[in-house]
């Protein structure tokens, strides 16, 4: 998975540190330093300044890291400078609740369109969004140019859904489905699913 | 984080395997081998040996692996050989489909109970559940004994419905607002956020 040498676990924390710099600044502060971040985090601040530093100089010794240069440098390496359109795939409880989230705006994705098979949803709104026929589904996500998909299908169908959209460009799935994709190498999977974080907490309980 | 030495990544990967044990056998399977396991997982077969022979020895070389064997020792492992149950906070969206997602059956987990600080919500029924004032949250989390609970609120609000789901006994949290949470060190956080998840993979489009 890594590219230009930089561990996959890296590139992993980037997004947390964006979201805590973030966080400061709809608090309005403007000077961070590792330490602090480290403190919000759980993470030492000498494994910030080693993860940042693999990336480029963001920050003066002894004056700390201007959020929103360093905010906007990490925006730039996770390439959500721009914003990515997403289409999300079932208009179930959970494919609903994520094309209706508000947290996607200002941190480069926007649900753009969402599939469904069931004729008694199709054609219905959720939220902005009209349920498009999941027929319609490789033709819509090529015409529009999305790489980025949500699966929100029941477990047994998502496989041959994630077929199809990387069949119209898709290269990033983030999978809500409780399986494993099997994905040629070019695409991306990110899982959810709260039973497996549920579970590897229950073994310290 | 680790106890008996073992990683928490390596105590992480456990549910996978159980999730695609329990898929196995849901085709219908009786035996499995780490190759099979490894190949629909996309992880090595020799990592799926090395992270089961921390806890034991649940195959015979050659014959491969019993799925319900393996699988129940797996459950026993991640106590998730009884139920769990879980107070979910934030009747939103969010909150909400998780509330009545059908996905924890079998897998050692129920949810109990719902809570929410809108006056509009409060009283309102999610799925089977009545939704709970906030307020009574600390007397009815310690009342239930419940130690597991699930965050879908505002990330404004995460902080201090944490502090009292941990005050309550709660020592795992499944936090959803996109906020990390400040925690004692013997409770156990996971996250759940998909912009993280989405900007972690847009690093390699």
């Amino acid at each position: 998975m890594a590219e230009k040498g930089i561990p996959d676990i890296v590139v992993g924390r980037l997004p947390i540190y964006l979201r805590a710099l973030q966080r400061m600044r709809a608090e309005n502060r403007h000077i961070t330093s590792s330490q602090e971040l480290g403190e919000r985090l759980g993470i030492s601040a000498a494994q910030i300044r080693k993860d940042l530093s693999q990336f480029g100089e963001f920050g003066k010794q002894g004056t700390g890291y201007s959020i929103d240069f360093l905010a906007e440098q990490i925006r730039q390496i996770l390439k959500v400078d721009r914003v990515w359109d997403i289409a999300v795939v079932g208009a179930g409880d959970i494919g609903s609740a994520v094309a209706r989230y508000q947290g996607f705006a200002n941190r480069g994705m926007r649900v753009a369109m969402i599939f469904d098979n069931d004729p008694g949803k199709i054609g219905q709104k959720v939220g902005s969004f009209t349920v498009q026929d999941i027929e319609q589904i490789e033709s819509a996500v090529r015409a529009a140019g999305i790489q980025v998909a949500m699966i929100a299908t029941p477990g047994a169908q998502a496989q041959a859904v994630a077929d199809l959209l990387i069949s119209a460009g898709v290269k990033a799935i983030l999978n809500y489905a409780p399986i494993s994709l099997s994905v040629p190498e070019n695409v991306h999977v990110q899982y959810i699913d709260p039973v497996i974080h549920l579970q590897r907490m229950t073994y310290y309980l």
